[in-house]
């Protein structure tokens, strides 16, 4: 017996997404078919939205509805200081704290074994942005929030020497804390993480 | 900041199903960004069609295209055995297996705690389906195919019952076999599936 055809197209299309196997897709293809229509067409166009009304911010190149993001076209944020990010989710996350800079997306990092290089990911784009800002509003410091993780950390170093090469002492460079998150057990802290949080003890 | 409403809407629609938190929707609205516009387009219509291009099966409740299943309409299949489920999923599991006879989809099972009772669940529909066919092509067999759980075991029993009472002894009625499942370690089996694997050995 084979599934009726509307309803293993579902079953298909949930399976492309990462992290849903076949059988999570079968069970969230059930689940719809039992969904109220009206939630279920919501959904459907909600999707059908997604690309026409979406585009990238133009200045940081996060997700937006207009041609400037929310932040970039905000002037109660300040203009000068640049966030450096992976990714669209880490702009949402970093919102949540009470930073009230602006950002630059990345879209990606640097990672030579997967063949990611600098040219496959907005790193060009951040440093037009800093010379074009320099006449006019100059930009006062760059924070690169990039992951701590062996590819996000490559990918600062590399951004901190190529905007040291090319616009020399001028601007500050900052790399984002590291130590123990919130809640944790020191007994449980990895080496690295630690030697990140004695590196950058406060003074009380 | 708010993420872009379009955005937003398909998060939302996301997180309405069960097992996807507001991270993993997250994740998978942004996901969607970067695919291919068609094949957004492409699951946004297959949601549009799961609704009106699929019906229940009028004879076995099942999940289909026409008034009638694909099972129910196979003049291949014994039509004279019904194996009653508590889903469609659970009909597609069976369907891997070797089985030839037909389905009786519950689409739930008896939980008192729940506050779902026998008139909350398709087995009255049963018991008409039986009373019908008794008439022209009677019911050989009646395999109990819910799951082992405390609900799936009582709802057998229920219908057990029901069909004694109503049909008398005319009919047989099984159980589906408990015992270990293919590959498992008896010494960590627990209790009541030992006691299932003991009972229902086969001799040699």
């Amino acid at each position: 017996m084979n599934l009726p055809k509307s309803l293993q197209n579902v079953v298909d299309s949930f399976a492309s997404l990462p992290g849903i196997g076949p059988k999570t897709a079968q069970r969230l293809a059930f689940y719809m078919l039992r969904m109220p229509g009206d939630d279920v067409n919501r959904f459907a166009s909600s999707l059908s939205d997604l690309k026409s009304k979406t585009q990238i911010c133009e200045s940081c190149f996060n997700v937006g509805e207009d041609a400037l993001c929310e932040v970039c076209g905000d002037s109660s944020r300040n203009q000068s200081i640049i966030c450096v990010v992976e990714s669209p989710l880490d702009v949402l996350a970093i919102e949540r704290s009470s930073y009230k800079g602006t950002y630059h997306v990345l879209h990606g990092v640097i990672n030579p074994i997967a063949g990611i290089g600098p040219d496959e990911i907005f790193v060009n784009q951040l440093f037009d942005r800093i010379a074009k800002m320099d006449s006019g509003n100059p930009v006062s410091e760059i924070i690169l929030a990039t992951n701590t993780t062996l590819e996000g950390e490559s990918t600062a170093m590399y951004i901190y020497k190529e905007i040291r090469g090319r616009f020399g002492n001028s601007i500050a460079i900052s790399r984002i804390g590291k130590g123990l998150p919130i809640g944790a057990d020191i007994e449980y802290a990895d080496e690295g993480t630690l030697s990140g949080a004695l590196a950058g003890r406060v003074i009380l």
